[in-house]
């Protein structure tokens, strides 16, 4: 699909109302009402969406617990032949800019796409130059530093996902830094599964994240990162719920011809079996680099990576999703949560009760090891 | 969504089909061929649907593996109030018509919805005389012997999801019996996983099942049994997945105002999560019972559980999936599939490579223990 309009905006020109409702029921779930959120200035620049998820009723000993999230999607912005520091300044001046506005919509936690500082440059398989854009995740990080600074002029979670270098060692990872609202580093999280499929050659950077499955216990919520191919792994996502997580982050970089039919379905499905929160990102936009590379596919080298469709959402317990921001364009996302929703489902659909964890730890534990027999009839 | 349409028909009547397309992409997957397949002598009564899940390339050492499945769902016949040897058997008799025509679309392997031989009676929380239904899940079985004929006159697996009494002890269960092609049984599954949630007041009736995650290695393939709410558990599907399983068949009674925006998602996860095939089936129709019930809604007492709304569909390992069969209408869903489509994606995109078994065999014996400490900061 190459087409610049969103699966929403076809469906709106063409669709009666009332048959689009119930289309848009099977197809979202419950109805998300709009949130008033402050336009951008230059709406041309960045799409500003603002959801209100529903679905959670008023408790009687429990206040609501409402929280607002950013997502943020965008393009790179400086050629990839310029100069890796002008790169990544260019990205991070426009980011800043979207922090603000988020924090101008009363965002209290806000979610960039992974590798955000950089071109997704994997594709390439070229160490440098962008290996040099790996950096120490704590304050002394080019990127954390400034985005500590951010959350604390904000008073706002920031998750940002970086590529890592370990200083000892020099060790390079997939790492999402949490920043907590007073500008501290409350942890990190280094992704847990690494692809081998199409340009995305990760594998020849860096290795499987060894940091475990962490729930960030935050003022705004107990919140989680699943980094990017972790989302194909229904085992990530459920130890990120069984260590208590409400909200789970999913940074992600990936193009429209090997993953846009799975996008809407796998941090959905996660929402649903582990009755959380689940904020898909996706970044936007073709990036171009100045030499050429083969993708294993026996077709032609070529420059690009193919296009990244941005459509970022979040998804409910109850299986209901905002719509897709843009595919071409940069944008942020805002959503009005209720926290309570989560331990509502819970009770009402019993997941987690009738999860019979004990079976599948001895069953999973019997399939990994090396004299495994399955249970074949 | 109480309309008569589907969501296909709607986007068919509305949007034009050069756009159409690039929503179906997005929506449903890649393309999907539609399979010449006979028509049904009455098409008023059974809605009959052929398609051919393409994406599998020609290998050089292996041929493709073939294989058509049938997916029947079905309205119940005779009101519920009537002697229920009448009720079972109208089912039977237009049953065994649409397995019949199943053969003529030279079906392999056909699958029944969830307690076929019965209205979905457990809302009522009565035990008479709906347990009278319940049979042993052998030969001597009622239904099991004459679905036993049809496998061996058809040549063809049958898999017949019914309620089992187990005569020692008298323990009721909900079972699956797999049929093998020569009408021979070649064993049971019983459903893992038991709702309390809306009516499905199942717990009252039966326990969780002891029979595992066994896999059917057939003549046909590998296949498993992944009953109705054992849908909404990622760790069910992971073990039929582990076993070896090649299509995994979910024959379901779910309504409309609980679960339907879940429908979509929950089988077509699995089987891109798992590489495998799934055949998702909901009965359809609304049935009313004798007695009024109420529903711990706090809402009058009443008749019916509510519309079961069909949509039935298969979904491929590469995501790519079907449209579903009627909502309101009996189905006979055909597709072909190329079994080798299920290594080939586990090759392209490597899931269960990378799956990282040990570490979650760990992290789910942890928190499966009393003693288990969340994983946070």
């Amino acid at each position: 699909m190459d087409s610049q309009q969103t699966v929403d905006q076809i469906l709106k020109d063409h669709v009666p109302e009332e048959l689009l409702k119930k289309v848009n029921k099977v197809i979202y779930g419950a109805e998300i009402e709009k949130l008033e959120i402050p336009h951008y200035d230059d709406p041309n620049k960045c799409e500003v969406a603002g959801w209100k998820i529903g679905g959670a009723h008023q408790e009687q000993l429990r206040k609501p617990r409402l929280v607002r999230v950013g997502l943020i999607q965008n393009s790179i912005v400086v050629p990839t032949d310029q100069p890796i520091d002008a790169q990544r300044e260019a990205i991070y001046k426009k980011i800043a800019a979207y922090i603000d506005h988020a924090a101008k919509c009363k965002v209290n936690i806000v979610c960039l796409q992974e590798a955000w500082t950089m071109p997704f440059a994997f594709c390439t398989r070229e160490k440098y130059p962008w290996l040099e854009l790996a950096e120490p995740a704590d304050e002394t990080g080019w990127s954390t530093e400034k985005l500590c600074a951010l959350a604390k002029q904000h008073k706002m979670v920031i998750i940002s996902p970086i590529l890592e270098r370990d200083p000892i060692g020099d060790k390079i990872w997939n790492t999402a830094v949490v920043i907590g609202s007073e500008g501290q580093i409350l942890g990190k999280h280094r992704k847990n599964h690494i692809p081998r499929v199409g340009d995305f050659n990760e594998s020849t950077y860096y290795m499987e994240g060894d940091t475990g499955h962490p729930v960030f216990n935050t003022e705004f919520g107990k919140i989680a990162v699943n980094i990017c191919y972790g989302r194909h792994h229904p085992l990530n996502w459920l130890m990120f719920g069984l260590n208590g997580a409400e909200i789970v982050f999913n940074p992600s970089a990936t193009v429209g011809q090997l993953s846009e039919p799975l996008w809407g379905i796998e941090a959905r499905n996660a929402a649903i079996a582990n009755s959380y929160y689940t904020c898909a990102i996706n970044r936007v936009g073709t990036e171009r680099f100045p030499n050429e590379f083969t993708s294993g596919d026996g077709k032609p080298a070529h420059h690009d990576f193919g296009h990244f469709y941005g459509s970022s959402y979040v998804a409910a317990p109850d299986g209901s999703r905002t719509r897709g921001l843009n595919r071409h364009m940069d944008g942020l996302l805002v959503a009005e949560l209720d926290l309570n929703l989560c331990r509502q489902t819970k009770d009402l659909w019993g997941f987690t009760m009738t999860q019979r964890l004990k079976m599948y730890a001895e069953g999973l534990t019997r399939a990994s090891q090396e004299d495994f027999k399955q249970q074949i009839v």
